[in-house]
């Protein structure tokens, strides 16, 4: 492949977002171009058309669980992404810092002692046993009036706003780095962005606190995306979405609906993977489209359709297309989403 | 009961939302005192403490699906609200108003022939179909520069959002009613809310248009929550979380979590509920708090556990009963979260 056309991979922007991290953790820089998106549609869109080689987008969150908007554009209600495929994933681990325009960090090591940086959060009749933040701020924060983040941020970071930006006005971005962008622009001082360390050094913006998420070990979860048929190119040796792993192990994505009215539909469909050894990784509902408090559900099962793994390192390929050809004789639809090489780190 | 001490209902406030509609149509204003409630987790507190008879929270939209936050309370981590029940439920037809305080609808009839109220989204190439808002703006709405709403009206209003205020300026807050009151309270005249029409009479807003959300049958369930041991007294009669049905149907709540390194364990949990004969109606699944990747489940079942009707109308409890002792064989815990009168209109 000529170096002056490298494949283009689209992604959920702005630049250093978290998908940029995970977009640069699988395809590396000096192979491809990496293309920021608007919205997660806009991923979907470019790899449909094919403007695209691959598209990276944020699936779930350990904390915060699924990124509905992506589910949304799996569930394809409107057939507009006919031929869309996972085919990699990348776990990101996720550590939110309080960012601000104006820091003023206290050098006074009195401020360890005030109540505010005690770590603990102020227990109320209403909640006499609050969760506790795993860290303080640096500094005196009471001047920031404003918080700016993405949406999942603030699910990521409960115990920390619940003991020290209680009541504090919210604003949903589109992104972290959307929000450290917005901060830096307030000339104020009073707004401040959950966001990542990597944006306050983009942005020029000060820590107020750090690693305020709600968990040491917060982790995003990214897909990556390909068109039907659009297989992995043996000449792009660097796609990360396969390890050297002698004996890997595989997952698969599978959507589906069933007939509400039949008792045990769900069970049913769910048996057919158990019946063939393999194990539900995770699964999600989200409203059908079609017909009210009807559901299309979302499954992932270790294991790989072979038409997943073009390399031919089979997985257990066969028990899945068994499991997929069972799956239509109980469910009223289902389709496979891709098949792809699991990377987390048992 | 004396007239001056009606039980007191908390529910997710402020006046005039959507559940305190959930609320009034539950429990009648001459028989119940109504209190509003900043968040979800307050209800939840006032109920649990005992300050509240019973509470009122919002739990899955139609088209926008679960509400995470009450998933989440119900999971219950830190053993906060261990003797939280749901009792009863109700469903509220939803109709999203775009409110702003100068309106200025055009009575002018040529409005109706522009192309921004044809009702019709503009194909891109990038969406060469996308979806049609079902309704229009009444007049210009080209000044508007910022939209507040409640997060769960931005994907119920999808279409209509991507139509004729694409780009625009999105901030969350905590209710829609809440999103009506700031706006009433922006001199600039910029701002609009996706609120409700009732919002609209409380705080003198103009509707720009009526109808706007994506589909015409859009409805949000409620949950009426009670505490474990306070049973419905049969002093207050008016309270309407069962019918005069003489043949009612009844639905029960369960979470369960389970060992993730045991394949099909998921399937053989639910393949319980069809065994008893147990139609599944929903399941979610949210972020276990305890490890990453692993899952807390919530299934609704038809069918009532005899712990949950006092009434003695059995619905067909023995099922469900024999359900959750099978249930803990082969899950790694389980938790009743009550049973009620299904008000679903089939």
């Amino acid at each position: 492949m000529a170096e002056d056309k490298k494949p283009e991979v689209a992604f959920l922007g702005p630049k250093a977002s978290y998908t940029h991290q995970a977009t640069l953790d699988t395809f590396p820089e000096n192979s491809y171009t990496h293309r920021p998106e608007i919205t997660i549609e806009d991923v979907f869109s470019s790899v449909q058309s094919g403007t695209a080689y691959r598209g990276v987008v944020p699936f779930e969150n350990s904390t915060n669980g699924s990124v509905v908007f992506t589910l949304d554009l799996f569930a394809d209600m409107s057939n507009k992404y006919p031929d869309i495929l996972v085919c990699g994933e990348s776990y990101i681990p996720v550590s939110h810092c309080l960012l601000a325009r104006h820091p003023s960090p206290s050098k006074n090591a009195s401020v360890i002692d005030s109540p505010l940086s005690s770590g603990a959060a102020t227990p109320t009749s209403r909640d006499p046993t609050p969760a506790k933040p795993l860290t303080a701020p640096l500094g005196d924060i009471s001047g920031i009036k404003k918080l700016y983040s993405h949406p999942q941020a603030w699910g990521q970071c409960k115990a920390f706003l619940n003991t020290y930006l209680k009541g504090v006005e919210r604003h949903d971005v589109s992104s972290t780095s959307r929000a450290a962008e917005l901060v830096s622009l307030d000339a104020s001082g009073e707004s401040a962005a959950i966001s990542s360390g990597i944006a306050a050094r983009v942005f020029g913006l000060g820590v107020l606190a750090r690693g305020i998420e709600e968990r040491g070990d917060n982790c995003t979860r990214f897909f990556v995306l390909r068109k039907k048929g659009e297989e992995a190119s043996g000449e792009v040796e660097a796609e990360k979405t396969q390890t050297q792993d002698p004996n890997p192990s595989y997952k698969t994505l599978i959507s589906f609906t069933v007939d509400h009215s039949n008792p045990g539909a769900l069970a049913n469909s769910l048996a057919v993977f158990a019946r063939h050894g393999l194990n539900l990784t995770s699964i999600n509902t989200r409203p059908s489209g079609v017909e009210n408090w009807n559901y299309i559900f979302f499954v992932e099962v270790s294991g790989s359709s072979t038409a997943g793994i073009e390399d031919g390192r089979g997985g257990n390929g066969g028990a899945v297309d068994l499991a997929l050809r069972d799956l239509k004789e109980v469910c009223r639809g289902c389709r496979w989403l891709g098949s792809w090489e699991n990377r987390l780190q048992r």
